[in-house]
């Protein structure tokens, strides 16, 4: 921090991301990428869209919104694309949040959503999960604010039903709650059938995810049509020109490709059962992960232990520091090869490492 | 604006992009694109990333930034990369200004510093620019706040000699100045040699201008490590990866043409010339642009009126609605054969339309 940043700042903490080594020489199992490729058909739209470089995208991205409204059954005026569903969920922090606003988020939960009440200037207020690490609705009963809820939640994979999230706008229609899905297409249960009833409810979501697109940056928010004009007028305020034309036309194509997008998150959702059930033979605790990860601890061993240990054999999954979290791994539902590569670095672990405790 | 946006946004007056129309209808000279398409290797390069698009981008953009630091004579620790130069902007309001520490620019410059001032909550004070729309250094003379200054500036065109901006720096060695190039390649003289000697300047350039890639979305900001670090701080605190692969390997790659881009702004700047002499053969007025674009009235004809008769010939230019600024259009200089299209249609808006003093 120079002498030039604003006092305000002083004690900004800034997000940390997940390693991204661009050598190649891990196993990448510690952002929760997928581990398909984009069809062919994407990348294709991809490079139509660079010969045009030299053009501005369109800034109301009409192309884009009309087919994420078409998929999320809703009208384009309910949708806000983004670069990235962190941008559109800083931009909420923006929007719904102030001095006599807090944001309301789980005390396990995405780690950005402290960081985006801190630059923005919001106090937050840290809704402690349940001790099994899941989500009360009725513990944010009676609190004024805006709520934050990733669902299925990171890094414990738990989902909530749609009906909970019903509850949860029901308490005050006057408070606007902000369900992330970034995880949803793995098995959880999307809040957007709720759009047309509660003008307080805003769904984030994602391509990184299941649509395999986290090197885009393409994310978007639904919501009713009043929600969505503050969020553009942030939007037009900070950057109109957020997507470029390649990002564009890559979501657009990506759209037209959901039955590949359906077979994956099988795959993933399969993989994820076969590998929670090969680490619980192995005497792993483990959450019932709704998401592209699991979620794991083994008996008296740290999580940043285990990192270290599978970084060592050239597997990176994540771990954390918060008391609740420590004892935890994140590891994400790569491929059915990356999965084997994981099974035998923690059998080997497990072993022969002084580490851990010997079984 | 809903009842749930923030009371502190209720003024919010969003910034209206040039249009955009994506028909391929009108002759483009309303947002100062390049006429010069991106060259082959750029397009190949997007279209590589593209095959990657399931991994997260590099937050720290090593490649890109190795390449710009060298292009600018800094250091890597001297150069963020940001999703255009809105975006490193906006940066710059939240982390050098607030209540204490106004914005400081000309009344007559480019229109969004204003917005980026309310959105984020920050005081500001318009400079008037002289009576011939030049930036007198000395009216910011004992002026505590954060300078930003387009140079050449928009949309007047005129640019100020490197030697008027350490004027500028040498005021206050505590005020951040925050020059804005994204112009400076048609002909104005970069502060970037100021950098090593001052570590309150910050200088922002643009891909979409010069370098053809305005459908791209890049953007950075150069200056001192103490300056880039707090800005590095904020974008990792609002959104890590934004930039993605496709525009990242884009950005690369067109570093590598610096010769086509010199020669690109060789004939840019040659057609401003020939397009100005004949404007003003036809009884305009004009400023000395050193831009990309020309900024230009008829006397007795205000610019609105000169945009509409343009439009309906299928021409688009830029119009202002500032009582300094009502008379003028803004043309972009494009192509030898859009020139002459502009030429044509001016020539009979002259000739023949009620709409403007007939000669």
């Amino acid at each position: 921090m120079s002498r030039f940043l604003s006092k305000k700042h002083a004690g900004l903490a800034p997000y940390v991301p997940g390693e991204q080594p661009q050598s190649g020489r891990y196993i990448k199992l510690n952002t929760n990428e997928s581990p398909f490729d984009v069809p062919p058909a994407v990348v294709e739209a991809a490079r139509g869209a660079a010969e045009k470089l030299r053009l501005y995208p369109d800034p109301d991205c009409r192309e884009l919104t009309a087919a994420l409204a078409e998929s999320m059954g809703v009208g384009p005026d309910q949708i806000v694309p983004a670069n990235g569903s962190d941008e559109v969920l800083d931009f909420a922090f923006l929007a719904f949040c102030d001095g006599g606003r807090p944001a309301l988020f789980p005390d396990v939960t995405y780690g950005f959503y402290r960081v985006f009440a801190a630059v923005n200037g919001v106090p937050y207020r840290e809704i402690p999960l349940r001790p099994d690490f899941s989500v009360a609705v009725e513990d944010y009963a009676g609190l004024a604010g805006t709520v934050f809820l990733a669902n299925p939640n990171a890094p414990t994979g738990l989902a909530l039903p749609a009906e909970r999230i019903r509850a949860l706008l029901d308490q005050d229609r006057d408070r606007v709650v902000v369900v992330d899905e970034a995880y949803v297409d793995f098995g959880g249960e999307s809040a957007a059938a709720l759009i047309p009833e509660y003008d307080n409810l805003l769904v984030t979501r994602t391509f990184s995810k299941s649509r395999s697109m986290a090197g885009a940056r393409l994310g978007y928010a639904a919501g009713s049509a009043a929600l969505i004009a503050d969020l553009n007028a942030i939007r037009f305020s900070v950057n109109p020109y957020n997507l470029d034309r390649m990002t564009l036309a890559a979501g657009a194509a990506m759209l037209k490709c959901e039955e590949t997008v359906r077979a994956n998150c099988r795959a993933v959702a399969a993989q994820r059962e076969k590998t929670a059930a090969e680490l619980a033979a192995m005497g792993f605790e483990l959450t019932d992960s709704r998401a592209n990860f699991l979620f794991a601890r083994y008996p008296g061993a740290d999580g940043e232990t285990l990192y270290r240990a599978l970084k060592d054999r050239g597997i990176l999954v994540r771990h954390f520091s918060a008391p609740r979290t420590k004892d935890f791994v994140r590891i994400t539902v790569g491929s059915p090869e990356d999965m084997r590569a994981l099974t035998g670095a923690l059998a080997e672990i497990l072993e022969g490492c002084a580490c851990v405790p010997q079984k």
